[in-house]
């Protein structure tokens, strides 16, 4: 029977998913940000050697990488052998971006028997099929917004730009760049009141051909609240591949603001 | 001989076309914001008639509008037998976006025998041609964000957003939505201080298919100050597209920051 391992960075999503899947075998770096409540195997990123045999000898089969890591500091007088072997591309890899050093630690645990998979095949629960999931739903104007929402980031996402995009009145009020959603929704709350008569939408989706293991999009209590600050009247994310971290406390945030929150097909 | 006539709205452009081309008839409408100081043969918007008749005596035969304008009051009591049989389709463009509104009046002035153009086809001084105008020039790693900001208004031109981009290191550091430049660049300041290591460049750009003689993209001073607090570099624009406002000043702002100004084909 498949066993998951959870490799444990920054947030909530590794002490959700934990929670999710008591069984799981919880993992984290020293020194990447693991802070959840839940207890977790603490490793080196210099002693791979040791947590891959942890991870066999746990029965663990399957790996999710939760949570975005701080880049560790290595330490080359306690590489062990393992990690010694696989130096040349880590620090190929530490080199480049953040999403390209995480694609090649994907490849890596791939290469030691383990199949990485995305936080959203771990457990539906953290993403949400089509459909509204508040008391507010989107008016008819406002799902025009969200399609045009939609064909923007779809524009984007040939560029490799964006996860995100809010709209009001076929508007464009901005666009998510590599500052993130709560910079985007901070920005729009900063706009003249004029272009925002509470109207408005966020569209929040993975760029297309986005590598979901390595970084999802998600939204949560906090987002709901930067979407109230900006004038917002909803968030619309895409069915399925989109994490809503803290599921129970984003919806009642949400009804308590009187904003929708509505999972779509694109 | 072909007579140029300006209809004057808000900012630096009507009087920089006015002392570009001294011999251009300087009009403007009362209410719209023209607050330049030479003087301009004011108009109503409902006397649309006085206005064309105007132009027509004073030989002017080509038109450019000049400066964003605030939209006018109409009063009923007063519209001419001209505006009056204008008013359904004025009516009609009023409620579309500035844009549109603007299309339809560059229509009426056309339908009334004058050629209108765009500012960058009046005096060739208030555009650039490819080249750098500054002391300072781009590195080569700018020159390769300057490729990736193009990339991204090209990809944003689809989707009819955005007229500029913030690129460092590869990384999209905003996108212009429908708040301006201004905003744009005072997101970019306003993010952390990681992102932005002095090697960022704002590439401005009309979007493909754009209308010039409605709206042109422009920099002046204020986009060189903007800019400097942002961190970047320098500025790109579209060789022969986008507008210097107050040349000389900007040209002066960017060398005494050790910014460059290029222009480039795109």
């Amino acid at each position: 029977m498949a066993r998951l391992g959870i490799i444990a960075g920054q947030g909530r999503l590794p002490v959700a998913l934990k929670q999710a899947v008591p069984e799981a075998h919880l993992c984290a770096f020293e020194g990447v940000g693991y802070a959840g409540e839940e207890h977790a195997q603490m490793h080196r990123f210099d002693a791979l050697g040791r947590l891959m045999a942890e991870l066999h000898e746990e029965g663990v089969t399957e790996l999710v990488l939760a949570g975005a890591m701080r880049r560790p500091a290595l330490d080359a007088a306690r590489l062990d052998p393992l990690t010694l072997s696989l130096m040349p591309r880590l620090q190929a890899a530490l080199r480049k971006g953040d999403d390209g050093l995480l694609r090649d630690v994907v490849q890596i645990f791939e290469e030691q028997g383990f199949h990485v998979i995305g936080a959203h095949q771990v457990d539906t629960d953290l993403t949400a099929s089509e459909g509204v999931l508040t008391v507010a739903a989107p008016s008819a104007s406002t799902r025009g917004d969200i399609a045009r929402a939609a064909s923007i980031l779809a524009a984007l996402s040939r560029v490799d730009v964006g996860q995100a995009a809010v709209v009001e009145g076929g508007l464009c009020l901005g666009v998510e760049s590599v500052q993130g959603t709560d910079a985007l929704l901070r920005f729009v709350a900063a706009s003249p009141p004029e272009l925002r008569r509470g109207q408005g939408v966020l569209l929040k989706a993975p760029k297309a051909g986005q590598d979901l293991r390595v970084d999802m999009p998600s939204i949560g209590p906090g987002t709901v609240a930067r979407a109230v600050e900006a004038g917002l009247s909803g968030i619309a994310i895409e069915a399925g591949l989109v994490l809503i971290l803290d599921r129970a406390a984003t919806l009642a945030a949400a009804d308590e603001a009187g904003l929708f929150l509505e999972a779509v097909n694109l």
